[in-house]
């Protein structure tokens, strides 16, 4: 059974987003960075793109959330996080990291593990492999590769979310939603997604759009990833293939209105 | 009542560009990258994209119009802009700024400055506040948390506009241009445009493609201006939301005909 | 008469990137980098953009296929692009170069020739002016100015591959491969394909994925070739300016099967 709570909330998140359109200050890859910005607009949220160590610390200052993606990372790009990412939890602004292709390569592991270490960030996501490879040494989490099921998944996460003190976003076909005490399940979602880059990246964006009007990080983190998922859904009912998919997502991110997604949300907690 | 003459002109502005396909060399953020580049594809010009210190004055040489756009910038970025920008003024290539966020951090402020102050820039496009945010100290001009009309508006770009010696475009739902001696408004547009991140830098690419075929800075200026927005007004005639309207304004740029832009055209003297 | 062996060639080299998925490694422009990955999902590949040099070397050794792209050149991305290809060489790792603007400044043609040099390299994609841009000092070929006629460019094409050890794709209205042994024509494409830009970079990319299934530099490149201008003429049927046409591009890639690529296919040899 779907949660009518949750579903009223994320109702109720996607409102306050819309009458508040709180900044988000993305320092994303440049993959994704103008699908990222569509997308909050979209959903009535104002995007800044801004990675100049120079103004981050002032830019992030303006903003209701900051998202960190490492995406497309040099050192440089790093730094400039650190920057920015200190000066949000100074201003308590909520941290969300994307911590794209960590496990895949030494600089983004370093670089994910680093920023969480240096940083208190309220939400992780990622795919399974991203999000469990933030794993500290003598962490008691399973490596990805010995999990074999969603339960495991699900224990995995668990743990690592107490040890990481985060909510952590593991999304897929079923997105799992932990912070260690609590743990929700978004069943919302579209096959295409898969075939359109920059899918989890905007995820990820668009839960800095509920996070910046909504402080229960693992309540946030869920209803966006509910809302993105119906809009997903809708986009994929009239459509075939990931063109057209693309441009009929950005649609219905902007034309869902709260009774549509109150009906849609599936969330199980 | 609309000027039958500038709509005249914006056809034929329009024509000149897409039999001389001007190469319009831009220096921009990474969000809109793509989107201008097809833009002016659309609109009959030629794009190119070159940012590094040792290849723009060589590129700039080729141009019509450079187009400076501090979006993503970093203080590399600006010193490659400033290059660019003093050869471009070398050869009599006209110049157009677009000071996105300048107002809103120092580095964007500042560098939007010393564009100003060390280069010769024919055009500048931006909203209220980041125009009227390159007032120099001891400006005549108002800022914008003063201004509470469009008339006091006009009369603060105005008197901007003849202190830096410069045509200035604040655009929005009536876009107001003035080189502090002739002003005009563009009474184009549609409300989808603002849900499209890189809608006004697209506008300020377009302005260099009509820069590049059309000398008299104001003019050329408030022609692009109401082609982009009539472009918006076709785009937005057949779609409700900012994903289709992304596509359809591409289309519309593409398939607008002379006749069509001559009709549709709404500046007002 | 068009030859049925590529044909048949061109609809396994598919169904083997939908099979195998291959990892591409794009080091690439920020103006394309969106298109391409959209591009190569579509056909059924897995990009990845990394251009660290503290990763590219470690990136690339999961990868079928590496595409080295100088579209928004600066030296620090043309020193991640020799690290990555070095290594690439020893893995044994096809690389493709697509010399963006390549012969219209200094930095752009020293830069494409320094990576011919000091990489071997499989695939050369560009235009004519680019392609042939890149003939070394005392070379046999023609210049570009002196080419009147698809013979002459081709002839021009033939040498310069032997000189060069790498096959060359000039694409425009028909697309010319050569490894200045064999030759092959193709005639696949739409005309609306110039008015997107990126067109040509996404077309290399796709190259890479072939690649990745097809040890056969000239038949790889000209059955990618054959595909991706098959799917513009399907965009093309249905849709008359280039927003749709972009959105339509990418619905064909995704869609067409083995079958209706092997009846699309117009390959001369």
């Amino acid at each position: 059974m779907f949660d009518p709570r949750l579903a009223q909330k994320a109702a109720e998140n996607l409102k306050n987003i819309r009458v508040k359109k709180p900044l988000i200050h993305n320092i994303t890859n440049f993959v994704v960075m103008n699908n990222t910005a569509n997308a909050l607009l979209a959903c009535g949220a104002s995007p800044v793109m801004a990675h100049a160590p120079e103004e981050v610390e002032e830019m992030v200052s303006f903003a209701g959330a900051l998202v960190l993606n490492i995406g497309t990372l040099t050192p440089y790009w790093i730094d400039s996080m650190l920057k920015a990412g200190k000066r949000a939890n100074e201003l308590n602004v909520p941290i969300i990291l994307d911590p794209v292709g960590s496990g895949a390569t030494k600089l983004r592991t370093d670089s994910a593990k680093q920023l969480i270490n240096e940083l208190s960030i309220s939400v992780v996501r990622g795919n399974a492999s991203e999000v469990l490879s933030l794993a500290q040494e003598g962490s008691r989490t399973k490596g990805v590769d010995s999990i074999h099921n969603v339960d495991e998944a699900a224990d995995a996460a668990t743990i690592l979310a107490r040890e990481l003190k985060a909510t952590l976003a593991i999304t897929g076909e079923v997105d799992l939603i932990t912070d260690g005490e609590r743990t929700f399940m978004v069943h919302n979602g579209h096959g295409l997604m898969s075939y359109v880059t920059g899918t989890g990246c905007t995820a990820t964006a668009v839960i800095g759009a509920f996070l910046a009007v909504d402080h229960d990080a693992v309540e946030a983190t869920a209803t966006a990833l509910a809302y993105f998922g119906f809009a997903g859904e809708k986009a994929g009912a009239n459509v075939q293939a990931p063109g057209s998919f693309q441009v009929a997502l950005l649609d219905a991110l902007f034309t869902i209105d709260e009774k549509q997604l109150k009906e849609g949300t599936k969330i199980k907690t």
